[in-house]
């Protein structure tokens, strides 16, 4: 029962799945192609075969359960209490742990530990939990993605790695079961060496913000009753940036030169990568803004009016600020980039600063188009101006977006959701696995 | 006779090379490279022999096949009839077929598979066809190249891939040679992600400058008489720019709520990536634009004749298209943008889209020149002003370029390049594979 | 004694590391994760023992030879001579290579040539010098980093690499012991296929700065006395940047098109991406300084003194000029590119320039605030103007570093350096290896 046997003649090896769920499709996709035989344990197999290919065994736990050596669990750590009826098929089998929590530490042990003391006849092999459902079921990549693989059997770990490696991945072994709790914690991530850096970064941009709003707009108030507070989306903003940019850039340098080697090392040059991107980062931003300053003065000769200022200082502003969110999402399109990623961090970047971005980008366009929209004089041969029909499709997918966030709705889709799983694979109490990295997560928003 | 073992006492391993054109030198270098001793069948030893190392053998055919189990077929598929004489000699053995096809779909089945049909009786094996000839001769590159490896034998299969692993690159087990259809495919491809994106971004683009052209053009001009056409290069495209990119973005945010898991994802991830690059690169190139409008101005203050507007016109324009392309080329310098695309994918960015840069790059030289070179005022120190020797060496190579573009020239420098072959390898009908793909296409251009 | 089977039950597995400086800690510290038991050599235990873990067993040579069948053997060339006296224990045994040199040709034959032949009964074998102590201790990374492997013994090298992939590394066979030179020049490339490029660019940079220099400052001065020198930072300098751009972009197409394959396509393969880059980053900067020439000339509008002119087109050129270094930084964080760097290189990139961009954009905010911080009317409720507070940090951090660079004071250090390593190894000659490409280098700059 070596797998890289059963590559000469893989039709002939068989996997069972438990659970019926998004995950459990996309492995069980995944193994097909790989040239492998799948059975498919569910409560309800009717159900649950329509949504499986016809060369998918779908049945009952227990056939299922019997006719392989290796079981892929794909079952929430709330419903392993089934496992318990199926106890004696299981002994002497590998189980394949690919479950995920919602947050960290949210269990005293690791699931694949807790299950390994439920069951403990069965060679328990944790995997494959930090690939979405998504990235399962993608056909051949040109870059594997990293599995971490561990088990308290080294023979079993290395048969699914091996196993692994046919399904085009690149398993790292990563030792005795203990390593779960890390491996479950991967996917759980959200930018953990950025946290410092970004803290240190709003710290000091709240203080010199607050310093030139002080300096720029108070004191001119106070003392001559100066309103100047339309200077705050640029010149205000256009002070802290820079100030910001070049604080962070001497704290990557700053002491680092007296303390041992490997405690500061570590720290700093882990922070350093941080503090230089973001410095970078802000450095651009408010060399963009610089850049803006020409346009919107040469702008406030002609017109002096404060609704007029402030709508260019706002435009301008937003203008400037999409593109540098804009730019996070190419970067992380990098393929370099976004394999270092995880799928919490990819969504939140690609899902959640990219919306951001588009309603930043809108309110720039309705602020550049402002009340022409409705002035008679704007428009020529009939048509509006031509930021009209621009924001047509953006204006409709900001509101859309914004109505499904408004709480009686998004809760209402969260149970529509929610009740489409539990119609799907019927009365069981099996969901897919892995839903707190699910990619349905990113949609909702 | 395992490769893993023939590494121990690699230079007693020989493999055999069928075919004398630039993928076979390559491959013969990167063996004796890997510490093998490689045979070359030549329908003309002498002549090919000259471009060999001497430790390679350069023989006939007959001779050459018959010294070794595993034979590289670098022969075209036009040719594999010189192969029936070869059939009782080839018997039992491992043909490798590393040959590519000049577009997707020329042939009813895949090179491989019609070569197994000729050769029932040998073991044919695809892969190696997405390395060029000159990846191939590049010496320990530090990250390992992908090589997709398909046969109906898995022990063939295997040994390929071994032997990939020993000239330092990762094979990719892709199953039966039926695969070879996808493998042959491979390198041919063009972005093919990106056809949607672009086909969108293309028509909204034609859609939005018609109607700021209309508004802001023909209006005015059908009106008052007032010719603002000077306005086309810059503001108009300007007001396109923002618009399709608000749009790309947008439609990346668009209908992904209520549709079922599988189908929407995959489409809707693929896409997003290129709708998001798109959306960045078209809203960067309307940022610059903007920052240049008040550039122009200040000189349109200063001088109102027409022919000065649109020289400045356009000379910024050109110079802001120019750093937009030259950004691409920068991206594609990446290693991981690199590595994931192919070959004809990377020429077209780095040669044909980087010629085009150089060509708009110089005219914005000249626009912004103008007449100078011409005016004896300009002369300094009998120096001319610094664009006349910053554009000699660019005006040389685009003319140059463009000259061999002409039809004539283009048809006998074609002529030149295929003589050139032929004499080198001959009377024979053996050419070098993979020219579709191969890097002398590029320098054409 | 396979260490694949070592992997089942890893704390079996013992091995030995003779010497105990940063790279002999770390190494432990790795191994140790990895499961295996390791034995530290130092001639002053009791000392070194403070530095490592508890479970390292550190004893004299001859104990920690003796104690298992590999060696790895981190002690700098120079002090290979304790060797001698533990030829006879060394016998049969796997001794693994890991030091560096200072610099390339150093010596006639590579340190792992030179260790065999002074220890002909030992399989030597070359190896992780390419890995720095601070990537050496890196918990699990998520991209495994290449380890370059050569040994005279294929046994011997397959099991070292075995014992790299155990450890997380990604080995690469390199073959018999003579590659060993071609490995240790590794870690010492400082960006070899930049330099013509760069030479290039250097020398058309000095080329076009004069030919601008005596036309547009020069020419001015000697026939009508007017004093243009202030046009040195900015113009001068933005007309150098798009010629030296666009002759770099034209040298790209240029002479590639009649030459035979391998030498031209090598060559021009390999610094037409250099080129490419170049040209684009100096194109990127030429278009910030043409965009902050309205920004410099509305203020040069307002006040005509030459201090007030030279003050304003010094700080954006030090502005543009420190935005285009922090780029090349923020380049140098992306993944791929990080891991196609060698530490000297990376360390060069993140630290030399990465001081400079800190210092320039120090002077940048210096010359923007001017004497500001001096005058009574810039301060507003007793707060100076913002650059103050923004400029605190940097100043003091530019400062100290410039003070560890005075001759008297960088000696001074080193020598605490050296005394620390020193006192911390005891009497022994043994030193760290790998100094020459040491993180600790990286600080004291």
């Amino acid at each position: 029962m070596k797998p890289r046997a059963t590559c000469c003649c893989p039709l002939l090896f068989t996997v069972t799945i438990l659970g019926s769920g998004d995950f459990s499709r996309a492995l069980a996709l995944r193994l097909l192609r790989g040239g492998f035989h799948v059975v498919v344990g569910s409560r309800s197999p009717k159900q649950a075969a329509l949504c499986f290919p016809h060369v998918v065994d779908v049945t009952h736990y227990e056939d299922a359960v019997g006719k392989t050596s290796i079981v892929f669990l794909a079952i929430r750590r709330e419903h392993y209490s089934v496992l318990w009826d199926l106890k004696h098929l299981l002994e002497g089998k590998i189980v394949v742990d690919v479950s995920n929590n919602r947050r960290v530490k949210q269990y005293p042990e690791s699931n694949a530990e807790y299950l390994s003391s439920l069951l403990p006849s069965c060679t328990v092999v944790k995997g494959f939990n930090v690939i979405s459902a998504w990235a399962m079921q993608q056909s051949y990549p040109r870059t594997g993605l990293d599995v971490y693989i561990c088990s308290d059997s080294v023979s079993a770990r290395q048969q699914i790695m091996e196993l692994a490696r046919l399904l085009h991945f690149r398993p790292v072994d990563m030792g005795p079961l203990s390593s779960s709790r890390d491996i479950e914690n991967m996917p759980l991530r959200l930018f953990p060496g950025w946290r410092g850096p970004v803290l240190a970064a709003v710290a000091l941009s709240i203080f010199f913000f607050s310093y030139s709003f002080v300096r720029d707009v108070i004191h001119p108030y106070v003392k001559s009753k100066q309103s100047d507070f339309y200077k705050i989306p640029m010149e205000v903003v256009n002070r802290t940036l820079p100030s910001v940019a070049i604080t962070l850039l001497a704290l990557l340098f700053y002491g680092t030169k007296y303390r041992q080697f490997p405690s500061w090392l570590e720290g700093w040059l882990r922070s350093r990568k941080q503090l230089g991107l973001l410095s970078f980062f802000l450095a651009a931003v408010h060399v963009l803004y610089s850049l803006c300053l020409p346009m919107r003065r040469s702008e406030r000769y002609l017109l002096l009016n404060t609704e007029e200022v402030w709508r260019v200082e706002m435009y301008v502003s937003f203008g400037v600020m999409s593109l540098g969110l804009l730019s996070l999402l190419a970067v992380t399109s990098l393929p370099s980039v976004h394999s270092a990623l995880n799928w919490r961090e990819f969504s939140f970047i690609q899902s959640t600063l990219g919306y951001i971005a588009l309603l930043i980008a809108t309110l720039h366009g309705l602020l550049f188009g402002w009340r022409r929209a409705f002035q008679w004089d704007a428009y020529r041969f009939y048509l509006p101006p031509s930021f009209v029909p621009a924001l047509a499709l953006p204006v409709c997918v900001v509101l859309g977006k914004l109505l499904l966030l408004l709480p009686c709705l998004a809760r209402r889709l969260h149970l529509i959701r929610r009740g489409q799983d539990s119609r799907r694979s019927g009365p069981s109490r099996l969901e897919p696995v892995g839903a707190a990295v699910s990619p349905e997560r990113v949609t909702i928003m």
